[in-house]
């Protein structure tokens, strides 16, 4: 969506709310004029245009549905423009019928994120917490929804800012070197660098902390993987009967495999069973071989099972050596077989796992050692506020850039233009993380990657 | 669920949007000092308990999500109680995190309906509009949810309430009588059976309405059947893409057969596509014969396709012969075939259809047959309100046989007290359709079809 398709103050009108039967719907319209248009349609037009921002208004919607309006007034609105959100029955027709009404009266249909646009460009929020607002409405796992909230409510809004200001007085402190220069030997020592070494370190730790939001965000891909009969199905009902992740309904799936997404240990993980892929003999085989290959060769973690009883045959351990991810051998069954004394020695070349899913035994040992290895060389302790998109981390990468710059220079002894130019630019880059300076373009895609009604 | 789980009063909360990624979503409680237990996880508690009703107030929820909260005053509300409204972020992670909040805050999980339970106790709503709320929120057609909201606005509320007011006139008038009685020959004489006349005609077209009614609800069952290759899935989508009804995404379907919600010609219809339960040679067909029966069996039109090149064969004129529900012989693929005159003079034992799927000609002549058959015998042209469910039509049915009762006792020169005991039978009946006298169990199965959070 190009940027110039956002057109501020136009009224706009969306639906709100997933397209399911519920018990409440809500069509949201934002704009100038906008609670004058939805006046027109109301059954109390007066009540309407008289109320107080802020408030709430009973009546129907022609003769659509029975609703409550809420009325905002510019500016003490998500939009900080004159809104109005219509909460209506929840059925898909009707929410649908009310949105059609609202395009017929004046509105134009909006675009993703439209509404947090206006939000932006009207000074309601910065980039950060727009971009969080998305992350928390996609959220797999209630740990990654907290780690968006974080973002919402400013936290690495905050950690932008105070970085912003170890540079922005480190570059006053040069300025001033400038104006009145004293006859000092060496340029390192015209300036305090502690700011500028703290704001590099910060600069550091944010970058380091994107591959474990990453993980929060997008989530791990773990395939089940074994021979037949080696309790695959089970296993993968176990650990959705245990660990389900926050998903929707809608996220069905017709694919020949089994899919489904699973929290573990707090981490959204996409589960796939390649059961069934192997189980036939005839000319479908080839088809499931190939897709199970390429499950496997995708997968952040695969866990190879083994029936305790049968134990580890040729197969199995042709599996294990040609595999290239991270893996691990996952003897279950154990409820039922004794033969575990030998197989629990261990093997160094890989991860093991012991679990009945029967009894649920083990698979808590299963879960620790699956987070260990998608975690692995992440920084997932933070305390800080860490990156919440890529976007994020290209722009504080690129301020790394210029402190690491910015210090190399101060140490060889070069310029102070060159080592102000640095500060700026990396001032620069993290204004874009904040959206205080944007390229339109990038400001597009962020906005494109929202669900319509936001 | 047992009535006596619907407690007044007592504080409730539940989601009230679909759990779906959406913009927004709705926690809704419900109860005796819910603000107060709402404003103790809210970072602005004071401005929350100090709200007027039908006020917005903004806040965190903890640090789970940044949102409005919207708080209604008893009497003023849906339930009748003191509500709050929480607005939130429309992912699953964030609505769920509210609602778990909330039951670990002293509020209980709302029962199906509970909410509108609570509005007919508290003589915010009859019974009328409280069904038709559940049956707006299910609509799958506009046509399905424009005769809903009817009913919510009170037209089969009011339409009851005038009858009864018959009902009560002439009742009134034979009281009179009895209290001082003249010496009239026959009972006929000695009141005015106009009224009871207007009042037994009125009920006799509301029960003749429900089958019409039902249709709208329910929806009908359309199946496309036909040889390999004679263009049912080509009928199918084209269908589908003229005429898809208002359905969720979530009720996708993992069957053997295609099936999908359509509105034809404002009727929602299950449209399934018997496509590819014959087209395999191995031993699945014998199970695809089987299902294709019974499908056909259960239908309430079978649009039975025969490729207009091709022609009919034997196998075609068995199907057609041996079918024993209402049949349209669809003739396809007519824009590709000039073999139509002989075929289009038409065969009197069954309704014929000349359509091209690719160019959409014969469509809309294809839609009004299936509607004729569907509507067969249904008073869909009604003016005045129609019944909205199973158990109004019972009532009404009931003091529509106390009417008829009545009259005949009237005719027959049977006593006053007799006819007096229909109309109290028949006012009794019609006070359950409104919910003025209605047995606990019913009042159950009402709210038990509900979806939680109304």
């Amino acid at each position: 969506m190009a940027l110039d398709q956002y057109t501020p103050e136009e009224p706009i009108s969306s639906i709100a709310t997933a397209l399911a039967p519920a018990a409440l719907g809500i069509v949201r319209v934002s704009g100038k004029g906008c609670i004058e248009l939805v006046s027109k349609v109301f059954s109390r037009p007066r009540a309407l245009l008289e109320a107080p921002g802020n408030t709430i208004v009973y009546g129907w919607i022609q003769k659509i549905d029975e609703v409550m309006c809420a009325v905002y007034r510019a500016p003490k609105s998500y939009t900080g423009e004159d809104m109005v959100e219509i909460f209506c029955h929840g059925g898909p027709a009707v929410v649908t019928a009310i949105q059609n009404l609202m395009l017929k009266s004046g509105f134009r249909q909006a675009n993703r994120g439209e509404y947090t646009f206006r939000a932006y460009i009207n000074g309601k929020t910065d980039l950060t917490k727009a971009e969080a607002v998305r992350e928390i409405i996609d959220s797999h796992t209630d740990d990654s929804r907290s780690h968006a909230a974080g973002r919402l409510a400013g936290a690495l809004y905050e950690e932008i800012d105070s970085i912003k200001k170890l540079l922005v007085d480190t570059l006053a402190a040069i300025e001033v070197e400038i104006e009145y220069p004293e006859d000092e030997e060496t340029i390192a020592d015209t300036f305090d660098k502690g700011d500028l070494e703290k704001a590099d370190k910060r600069l550091a730790g944010l970058v380091a902390s994107w591959r474990g939001e990453k993980l929060y965000q997008d989530g791990a891909r773990v395939v089940l993987a074994g021979r037949t009969n080696a309790g695959k199905s089970s296993l993968f009902n176990a650990i959705l009967k245990e660990e389900r992740a926050i998903v929707s309904d809608i996220e069905g799936t017709t694919r020949d495999w089994l899919e489904s997404w699973a929290g573990i240990n707090g981490i959204p993980v996409r589960l796939f069973d390649t059961a069934g892929l192997r189980d036939t003999e005839d000319v479908i085989e080839a088809k499931g071989v190939e897709i199970s290959r390429s499950l496997v060769h995708e997968a952040d973690v695969v866990l190879y099972l083994i029936d305790s009883a049968a134990g580890m045959n040729e197969e199995d351990k042709g599996f294990i050596e040609s595999c290239k991810v991270p893996l691990i051998v996952v003897w279950t069954k154990t409820d039922l077989s004794s033969l575990r004394g030998a197989e629990r020695r261990g093997n160094p070349a890989y991860e093991e796992a012991y679990i009945s899913a029967k009894t649920g035994t083990g698979l808590a040992d299963l879960f620790n050692k699956i987070e260990a290895l998608l975690t692995q060389g992440l920084d997932t302790e933070r305390e800080q506020a860490g990156l919440g998109s890529a976007r994020q981390k290209d722009a504080v990468a690129e301020a790394l850039e210029c402190t690491r710059h910015a210090l190399a220079t101060a140490s060889d002894n070069y310029s102070l233009d060159a080592v102000v130019q640095d500060l700026e630019d990396a001032l620069d880059s993290l204004s874009e993380v904040t959206g205080a300076i944007t390229p339109d373009d990038i400001l597009g895609s962020i906005f494109a990657n929202f669900c319509v009604g936001k």
